[in-house]
């Protein structure tokens, strides 16, 4: 059974400010659990299905569960009421979001990382992490107005990456300050910057993407060293953010396949 | 005021079986319809909120609509109790589906074709057409198992590319042997592909495209001349569907700007 707290618990991990203030978020389904696991992320207790355990895979998840962290077994009607998507997938996580300030960030000497500018849809928000993720991103960091990296759409969206990588939410004034601390060279996407594949990349760097509609805010603009954007053959088109920043890390991440 | 059978009809368009039955589909919002109207897409009639004049821009659709067809005004909760959206902007346009068939393809001779076997999330197959529009590929052309492309959710995140490229369903042998015949070199996304920036592209290609979990059908590799990957830095991590395709686009692009 699920307790009454337990379930005023999750019901408030479904808002920002709710996972703000008890630090924790939900992670949903048997592929996202068994990433949290793998990633070694603290958890609070897990909600299962009693029909968890019917397959194979579930049944291991079940017991990896059980070594890890206190588990509730519900019936299945039960588990869909608490949770978010209309499939749950027999489990729920109720995680600890882990801690991370920009002070955490190591840096190496060729360090890429990305830094995001009031990105709003979570679908963007987690294929952006997830694209971090994949191209070897140091750290992503959100400025403010960025959606909550912990909400369930976007954790599900990062497949896994959320768990991988440090997320840091930090002001304004604190990240440009501690790029420029650090000597790392801020590039802007835009699409009248420079084409990206004639940018020559050295050092530290970071890669700012904007928002969907209104692109880089004005104020984010003035700490931007140079403007990068994706050669394209004729017209310039829209392309998806999640699409763009894809390209742009893959080709930040060339100089180090370059040498 | 809406008649019953518009009503109808709008309901029957939210499934794939009423589309494919009227050739009929859904676009909702200013933005959407502007695109529609830009591309010349033919209408069947627009429904119009009584608020929709009251900007500017409003204004201007509704003067551009009342050109174009036929238009219905009504409130807004009447407006909203046929959208999709729940925040349907003031306007929804019924519009016929461009009858496209492999044979309406026009091929240059270093014509790009996107090949799409069996991806189901509307919002990959969206930006799928919206990536593959800005990068110039000839036509989008889905194998059996794919998403409509004429569901709303797909129209929305095409941002209007839905409706400036030839969208193309066909069967399998039927897009193996039209490909075949017009000399089309097949490439498939795999993530154990040789790395497309090795691959030397000439002459018309097609990039086949598989599904989000599952990659490429065992029966569409038979007809596909090479695999080609992402040049990934370390291990080599999943990327989002959309955001892979997009650079693989990317790169075949490139040879066209090389000259």
């Amino acid at each position: 059974m699920l307790s009454r707290a337990d379930g005023k618990l999750i019901h408030a991990l479904k808002s920002r400010s709710g996972r703000e203030k008890h630090r924790l978020f939900l992670a949903e389904g048997v592929r996202v659990v068994e990433d949290l696991l793998a990633a070694g992320v603290d958890l609070e207790f897990a909600v299962i299905s009693t029909t968890l355990g019917d397959s194979a895979r579930g049944a291991a998840l079940r017991g990896a569960l059980a070594r890890a962290t206190a588990l509730r077994e519900v019936d299945e009607p039960a588990l869909a009421q608490v949770t978010d998507t209309d499939t749950p997938q027999g489990v729920l996580a109720v995680a600890r979001i882990p801690a991370r300030g920009l002070g955490d960030i190591e840096l190496a000497a060729d360090a890429t990382l990305l830094v995001l500018d009031a990105v709003q849809d979570p679908g963007n928000l987690g294929t952006l992490v997830r694209s971090a993720d994949a191209f070897g991103v140091t750290a992503v960091i959100a400025l403010p107005g960025t959606t909550d990296f912990w909400a369930p759409k976007v954790i599900r969206s990062t497949a896994g990456a959320a768990f991988r990588r440090p997320l840091v939410n930090a002001r304004d004034e604190e990240v440009w300050g501690w790029l420029a601390q650090h000597e790392v060279a801020v590039y802007g996407a835009d699409a009248d910057g420079d084409p990206v594949d004639a940018v020559e990349l050295r050092g530290r760097v970071a890669l700012v993407v904007g928002n969907e509609g209104a692109g880089l805010r004005a104020q984010t603009r003035t700490h931007v060293a140079r403007l990068v954007s994706i050669p394209m053959h004729g017209r310039t088109e829209s392309l998806n953010v999640g699409v763009a920043a894809g390209i742009l890390l893959y080709e930040f991440s060339r100089r180090q396949l370059r040498g």
